[in-house]
């Protein structure tokens, strides 16, 4: 496996050499990273994968230094992968200006964690968009477990970069449910239980939850009786356009947002 | 020739067909277009090419509106070179949320003409980005006439768009050797002979000025002893870099940028 540390190295490199596919992540792999690294191996030449944590995208400093960072096991597993080459940016080469202020995003923002989060997607899309011009890759690989992102990403990239493919990829759930999460880390294990029941609630009441036979503020305060304090959201919407559910479409998803102690998680089933 | 004026279409259009060349243009189209489409058509299955009076790159309104406009000529000169694609944007759908302010270009900028003309080339950065993302083209040919227009664009495309290639075209000339420009219409017959007069005598003294046998001053004095009212500027600067001259690169050109009247015209020899 071949690490790029600087920036200019790795664009002089893929200016020879063609990379096609690109999964950008946090670091502190775990299944959902391996299962898009697997995904992008299995249909790509060649691929990359990049460990950054993009400040921009956190809303405070404390949750940005508690992020979790474990780079010499990302390393290892990567080379057990047999991954082709990584990307571990220095931040000054990434934002030699400072972020770009004038991102024009997808109202899809305004939704769900945009409401909390103000300028986190903005920020995401800002250095998936350095990436890109850093890589120039085909393909690039993001987990449907952050499905606000991977729709926002995938319609800036279709207009900006008429050349990359974003492939949306299914989440992957602990043995608990629990979707796989850098964020999973952070959790104590009284904490783990309670996301796998708050999984467990949301999948058992789905289908009533969809057709409206019970309602979600039943289900929130199910959740909040669990002693969860803080619920961002619980709200349906049409996975293809974020929209909330009208009875025109048929595809919709539960999407969830809520703290166990400092950790914020999100889920959608 | 299919004429596209709505942007949607377009992209729509570009999305199930593959258009590899692209000639941008400004209209008024003389036998220096006519050269860059040809070397479209020798070298690419398919070329658009484009008439947009591109207004934020024109730093006063009456040069603006002075600028030539004769759209039927145009097409008619299109259709007889069986031009696969002309585009013909509607102002609102090129700049929806106005003019990119945060466009950041090379420093090549602060020579030359952009000295003299504030924003000009951030403003044709901006639009040539903006039609990348509308056709997404292979190539894209512009005039060396145009020189600091042509390596400025060729810098942020190489940066931005790493699947778009800036072909260099050489200038086309009169018979008397004016190099073809649009703004050539504009000047009256005594004008066009001045304009002949300068050429011919930067032609005849290029290498006595480029070994430095005769003084820059000396020229300049010539040219304004002929009632040539302005010059902005004329230098000698390496081609690559649009560095100024020094002795250790070969390849100079003398860049000169004047007034006739109210026609502000450019070269390079």
């Amino acid at each position: 496996m071949k690490i790029f540390y600087n920036k200019n190295k790795l664009i002089k490199f893929t200016h020879n050499h063609k990379i096609i596919g690109f999964v950008p992540t946090m670091g502190s792999l775990h299944k959902g990273h391996i299962s898009l690294i697997k995904k992008s191996q299995s249909e790509c030449k060649n691929t990359i994968v990049s460990i950054y944590i993009n400040k921009p995208q956190f809303n405070n400093t404390s949750d940005y230094k508690r992020y979790p960072r474990v780079l010499k096991k990302d390393i290892s597993i990567l080379k057990k992968l047999k991954v082709d080459f990584l990307y571990i940016p220095k931040e000054k080469q990434i934002y030699p200006n400072g972020p770009n202020k004038n991102i024009k995003i997808h109202s899809f923002k305004k939704q769900l964690c945009g409401k909390f989060r103000a300028n986190h997607f903005e920020a995401i899309v800002d250095v998936i968009d350095r990436f890109i011009k850093i890589i120039n890759p085909k393909k690039i690989y993001m987990g449907e477990k952050d499905m606000q992102q991977l729709k926002i990403v995938d319609h800036f990239v279709k207009i900006n970069h008429r050349n990359v493919k974003i492939i949306g990829c299914k989440t992957i759930r602990e043995k608990n449910g629990v979707a796989y999460s850098s964020r999973n880390n952070l959790l104590s294990s009284s904490e783990k239980l309670l996301a796998s029941k708050i999984f467990k609630i949301l999948l058992s009441k789905k289908n009533k939850i969809l057709n409206k036979s019970i309602s979600i503020d039943l289900i929130k305060k199910e959740i909040i009786n669990l002693n969860v304090k803080k619920i961002d959201y619980i709200k349906i919407y049409d996975i293809n356009n974020l929209l909330k559910k009208n009875n025109k479409v048929k595809k919709y998803k539960i999407f969830i947002a809520y703290y166990l102690g400092k950790t914020r998680l999100i889920d959608n089933i």
